[in-house]
């Protein structure tokens, strides 16, 4: 039935793995996009608009398309205004993630079931969402603890002197709050004035005034120690643009200061230049064994009205769709050739890529050890059942989906936890129907040991927190 | 059972919302590429071969590749021997849309059924419809009654005179026929003899020499006004070659007079030149708040034997691969830009990109009105059960399903409005499938409102017809 | 059950199709890397390591992904612990089409069943296999009736002698054993050094100097007839780069003898050269009239260093995704306008392409004869239970599934034979499925004819062996 406790699970397999392998297992989330402060500070809500609706941008999309008006979208309207613009769009979502997310996140942590969210209901969730949130116990690390989340790694600029994390940490909590460093600034170079301002502030940070490519590796890599020495495991890189090739060192020294000094780089420039410092994150993440994420194909910002009026990051990108393979491998290629190929977990957001992008990363698998190089869990557009049925069959059919480390939330929110018992779910409803009709052996034992190595497992293992 | 009356509907609840949602309601077939002439002047038919495979494409590609010469496909064989080679070649296309659209209809509206078609059957079949044929009440406009078709807009040359639309709605007849402007022939500067051919031809129904853009602006602006008096409500474009830039009126000036004088454009500034003209009619559509129709990524005319031979149009079209979202997304932002984006629908060719398309609508969604952007139906080679299928799966978790206005034909065939029994069908079998599965709500009412939507409410209202 | 004798087969009537239309069809394999004089030879087998794991890439790729070392993998550890290590990856390997195939080698030939392999049986599995490969009756011929396969082609360079063919032929063996026409070296001018080397090899085999295109272009004619007398029915040609034009006939020679004197080709020139070759194979193809296999879209050894380690062939390569349709069309087209466009086979290894390049196939179907453009079976990373069954899907939908040729096993090992039989399993299971769920008639002779044409019959005509 829909939303009961065995929602998805349409055979006895299915429901025995879910409930036995993969529901209490704990979270470990290596990958998000929540506000470390928040957490460290267990941040308290006043409504569940609050939980809900700020920064949300998938809602902020759908109720766009469902004919709302920004101002109850991104805009300043009161809570409660948007939170019933909400309601209103909800009924219309079914089929969309969205639809199920909403429900998940009702029942949990909130206890709320057996109801349809819409119009009709929506005074009754505020009142009991609220009573709950104003009761204490309802701040933002007790949500985390309610979810038995036991890591959340956040995404971090370079520049970022990361006291949430290190006043986290002081606490004694044994949940782990860890950085990501996220130094996608630094590539910015076709975009100077972003890119001047972020090495302005990148020089403040480290004191010392950076003139040259020399400086500014010194500085990037004094950042990288920082972060490992407050328990960073993890890089992250939006990969937008594509060349084949790298600079030189002194080609990119010349580029380097060209721009800083106001000049302009040509695109292709730009795209080398970036390519260049990958290959140079790339010595630091293999030289720390963090591992690497590469986020691959989103093209942002398309709407440029939009841009003007709601900012970046508010629901209006899309997806890229040009072709990348070629110069992927080349940039892996320089990596191994010099020994400095970290291990790496590969997303794309345009699905015709996934068959692709799981094959290469087959062709850059070692044999140091199992999984080295991942390919990650749906992203974003495709974090949804088809997009996750999706996932999993590919990995299954191309690589070994034994040793995927498994679902994250990549979320702007605290509720989103639920998104992991989303995926456990389509999980164990894809293997019990694989073990139901016979085309893996009926082994509770054998399946359900997969089950818990991707529910955490898998990911504690190879993250080594 | 194969093609009885719960064909397709494989749960209890998709047999209700078929049968009580959907099967009855109106056709609002807001695409096709009949001959208004056909339907104004209810034009009568000998057999069943004039109905079934004159200039029917899809069939003539089918019976090519079962090894069917040219001359029984679309040369000048006698109906019965096109027939009897249609007949012959059935039997193999088991699993092919054209094995499921044959026998629907032959079921509606000749009402044969419980048969499979064949060698064997040929004869009785060739008899049974000839007689309904040539009985009466099997003319154009019949077939349409007979099919509960509401709207029925062609698609039309700006320089056409509408003169069969005009005359129909003189009639008063309760179906509506209206036109569609497709002003591709406007683009096509890319191949100088056609397009100025077809802009002596404007010149001649404006009444104006044209000489130069402004004159060509006007001209174009008038044939608007003159398709939105008789009752037009969409555009339509097929985009084939994209450029991320557009011209400024001065160079689009200068182009125009280049190639109008005998030159030849270049590659890029043809592109480029679609681009202006493509931003110009979307201030055109808006000011008429008309809908606006994009297919995406025809590869048209790639044997040029056959196109020689066969004329285009013949069967013999396949799909391009380039990627095109960045040139997309800035055609629609430079209208978005100026206010003057109209409601678009977007057609996908190519299943790579479908994802990347129906995410790109929800970019310039901007919550004036519900599913403003719509990702459109699967559309010629995806117009098939897996296609539809897909469609729905991309539509449902990429955007709102419950807004789409739902099926059309697309067709130069009479008899295809089957397919929208088809669609419809295919679009019950997959909530019944839902609900069943405790995917949905198991509350017919609710879902059964989205299947009345999507049948014929969504689409009324949409166009505003 | 899990591999039991009903394996994937979830209907009565897929039950029935493959039992009664599938399962003792002969296994037509028109396409291998086998070598031919292992079995012209009936070479013998030590252990089921040299079997499984010598130069078997599937399986060393899989291993690496694992954490084993190359030594294992591709290395030259002894053949107890290369085995010993794949015992050890086998268990990882559910869902992996891997895990199927190895446990379906083991119950064909060997007659082990009832187990799952890993570490716990392989001790077991050693014995019983090894003793049976010592026993006589399994040298590589001997495994090859007991498949019961009627043809081998196998895939052989233009200069090679044949002499393993002509040997296997003079012993007047029922089993066919048929040489493959692949010339991609010499369209290898990119890479200059090979291309020279193979020409020089080639001038050696014909026993003319090559110096100019003409000479080039008699050696390799006589060479296609020379294959032609052995047997020889097919030629394939990897396409890994493509360009829209070709080059004239002047132009090619200049380039030829540029190159040939130690001058390096530009890509693009390079690429143009190689679409000129192909039109002279095509109409040497035509002229014969074999059949052309296209595989498409390989990006080879894109890891240098596993290059430098492992060779070429081990594991490495992935799938590149550039459009090419455009570029593809043309050289069709160049083919079919001067009448010497052969009966082509296209595979594709980016599925992104699959939809568009099973149409553009029908854009080339000439009615001289059913399915003489074919949208060829699932090739190398697509050949897994999801990927048949998205190729039978597309397939069904954009073509004729009826006239397909069917599964081949492009193997390099003896044992893929029972890739025919899961082929088959998974399609007796997509048609038992439709049969049941009213897809298509429940009619089993009907059904049964097009199963008995996919297995067997279709390939044997069209291959006309």
């Amino acid at each position: 039935m829909f939303l009961d406790d065995d929602f998805l699970l349409d055979t006895p397999q299915a429901k025995f793995l879910f409930h036995e392998c993969a529901e209490r297992r704990p979270i470990i989330d290596y990958h998000s996009h929540l506000n470390p402060a928040d957490i460290s500070g267990n941040r308290q809500f006043d409504n569940i608009a609050q939980l809900w609706l700020d920064g949300d941008h998938y809602k902020w999309r759908a109720m766009r398309a469902h004919g709302i008006p920004e101002r109850l979208c991104s805009g300043n309207a009161a809570d409660r205004e948007k939170y019933d613009a909400w309601a209103a769009t909800v009924p219309s979502l079914l089929r969309n993630p969205l639809y199920h997310w909403t429900h998940l996140e009702l029942r949990r942590p909130f206890g709320i079931t057996g109801m349809l969210f819409g119009p009709d209901t929506a005074e009754e969730v505020w009142e009991r969402t609220g009573s709950q949130l104003r009761s204490g116990g309802f701040g933002a690390l007790d949500i985390l603890r309610k979810m038995n989340v036991e890591v959340v790694c956040t995404t971090d600029d370079p520049c970022d002197d990361l006291a949430a994390h290190a006043c986290h940490a002081a606490s004694g909590d044994s949940l782990k709050l860890l950085p990501t460093f996220r130094p996608d600034k630094a590539r910015a170079i076709h975009d100077p004035v972003v890119w001047r301002e972020w090495l302005a502030r990148l020089s403040d940070v480290v004191g010392v005034e950076i003139r040259d490519l020399g400086a500014f590796k010194k500085a990037l890599a004094r950042r990288h120690e920082y972060f490992a020495r407050h328990g960073c495991r993890l890089s992250d890189h939006s990969l937008e643009t594509f060349d084949a090739e790298s600079l030189t060192e002194h080609e990119a020294d010349a580029l380097f200061r060209f721009v800083l000094q106001g000049g302009e780089a040509a695109a292709r420039d730009a795209a080398r230049f970036s390519n260049y410092l990958m290959d140079f994150f790339a010595e630091l993440d293999a030289g720390e064994d963090w591992v690497r994420q590469l986020h691959i194909g989103a093209l942002r910002n398309p709407n440029s009205e939009a841009l003007h009026r709601c900012g970046p990051d508010a629901g209006f990108d899309c997806i890229a769709d040009f072709p990348y393979m070629d110069s992927l491998r080349r940039m892996l290629d320089r990596s191994a050739s010099k020994g400095s190929l970290p291990r790496t977990i590969f997303y794309n957001l345009n699905p015709k890529d996934s068959a692709a992008l799981a094959v290469l990363c087959g062709s850059f698998q070692d044999g140091s050890s199992a999984g080295r190089m991942q390919y990650g869990a749906a992203w974003w557009f495709l974090d949804q059942m088809d997009g996750i049925t999706r996932h999993i069959e590919i990995l299954s059919q191309l690589g070994i989906l034994s040793h995927f480390v498994g679902m994250l939330t990549d979320s702007r929110s605290l509720l989103s936890y639920t998104r992991h018992e989303y995926f456990r779910r389509v999980l164990c409803r894809i293997l019990g129907r694989d073990m139901a009709g016979g085309l893996i052996p009926d082994d509770l034992e054998m399946v359900g040991a997969m089950v818990k190595g991707i529910s955490s497992d898998n990911a504690r293992q190879y993250f080594k927190f």
